[in-house]
């Protein structure tokens, strides 16, 4: 690969949340956005506007040169807007998606990347960036030390992962986020079937959590299952008998407490 | 039952993390701490001179009357201290415990109830105690009329729940707590056997889980499961090929997301 100029030039292909989140630090950290793109146009000028940009229809960047083109769309539309995008041989290409592998992006050349920032954004909340995980990928040495410097821009806690670990990664994250929230759901949907308030246990799981967080969920973890405490578990079966599938969850997480316990 | 004062006094027995906590926020509400003892004596002295009492070496409280007695040991230690305890026949005796019925307390009369905290405690760590969920429980009106104007004056939040409810809300925490902690266990687990950061994904556990906390779990639920993503669902049971309880947990639980996906 030839000796290349690092991007001068930023465009964000998607203005959905993670693009809106991420044009503003952008600009914030010193770059400049040359153009907006999105399947929706009045989107795209929105985003534009809040960062001094312009909101471009076609997908065809092939004008401009020494790009950073960020692809921030869903993982879904990611292999459609691959398909369409016409980008300059020397720009590099980046997604900022975490379960897609790096090379959904090979048909566009070889200076691809990852740039994936490990959090999740609303729409009215701001994010503080300088706690924000934001793991890379890059095809060579130079692209990967060209975005890991935009990065630092942005945060304290950038690193290189590859796309086999960002694999590993989402899993991971599968458990930490949508199954401990499932637990908060069907902890919610069992004080309501009592009549119980459905927030009653909020002050405590904000404690609890705060604390695995604090001191690891190994040492902070609680209960009967990590206590070998045989009859309250068989007291909670039978409160859930009317609810079998939660009694299979009780039992089958209660194992594999107590599997853990002793292993430690 | 005859017409009987309200307490006037409070004896404290047991001197761990929830009387070390309670101790203190009773006196500084007004009430007064007139004994304390513990199965530990030097621990009944320090928690004594913290709330300016005294340090008691039997269970022998008959000389007091018109006392609430609360009994904060651990549930395994409740039917002991119950055998040996020796109170005055017109004091209240309650106990903190969350997964114990009020029953426990039958054999010393019939002025007892429950006064359960709904929350963990850390030895370091200070309490606000204003937005602690208190869980009361009484054999008659007027002592629940009283704990509930004790409660009141430590927390916002002060509701009547009978063992049978505080039994499932028991098992709602077991969910909430224990198991979403077990979630954030495995994640780090999963984390570490690929060589990556064990904190990576705090800062994401963090936002999701304050996010249902504002919203509700059921609205905030994301991922792969909640789309029915099924080439994503295939995709992370593959990797869990090397660690089958996991990838029993990872099926069970996207199958109840899906479920109460389709529910709702």
């Amino acid at each position: 690969m030839p000796n290349v100029p690092e991007p001068a030039n930023i465009i964000m292909v998607g203005a959905g949340r993670v693009a809106w989140h991420l044009a503003p630090a952008l600009t914030a950290g010193g770059y400049s956005i040359k153009a907006v793109w999105s399947r929706s146009l009045p989107n795209a000028q929105a985003l534009a506007k809040e960062v001094n940009s312009v909101a471009v229809e076609a997908l065809d960047f092939t004008q401009l040169r020494n790009a950073l083109v960020i692809i921030s769309v869903t993982d879904g539309a990611l292999p459609q807007v691959v398909e369409n995008i016409k980008v300059s041989e020397n720009n590099l290409v980046v997604h900022t998606s975490g379960s897609v592998g790096m090379e959904v992006l090979a048909p566009l050349g070889e200076r691809i990347g990852v740039f994936y920032p490990l959090q999740t954004f609303s729409k009215e909340k701001k994010v503080d960036w300088q706690t924000v995980p934001i793991c890379l990928e890059a095809n060579t040495a130079a692209d990967e030390g060209f975005l890991k410097k935009l990065a630092g821009k942005l945060s304290n806690k950038v690193l290189t992962v590859s796309s086999a670990e960002r694999s590993r990664l989402h899993v991971a994250a599968v458990f930490a986020c949508n199954f401990s929230n499932h637990m908060l759901n069907i902890a919610g949907k069992l004080l309501q079937s009592h009549s119980l308030p459905t927030d009653l246990l909020n002050p405590l799981v904000k404690e609890t959590l705060e604390k695995a967080l604090e001191i690891s969920p190994a040492a902070a973890q609680t209960g009967p299952a990590r206590r070998g405490d045989e009859a309250v578990l068989q007291k909670h079966l039978h409160l859930l008998a009317d609810t079998p599938g939660w009694q299979d969850i009780y039992k089958i997480l209660s194992q594999d407490i107590q599997r853990l316990a002793e292993q430690s």
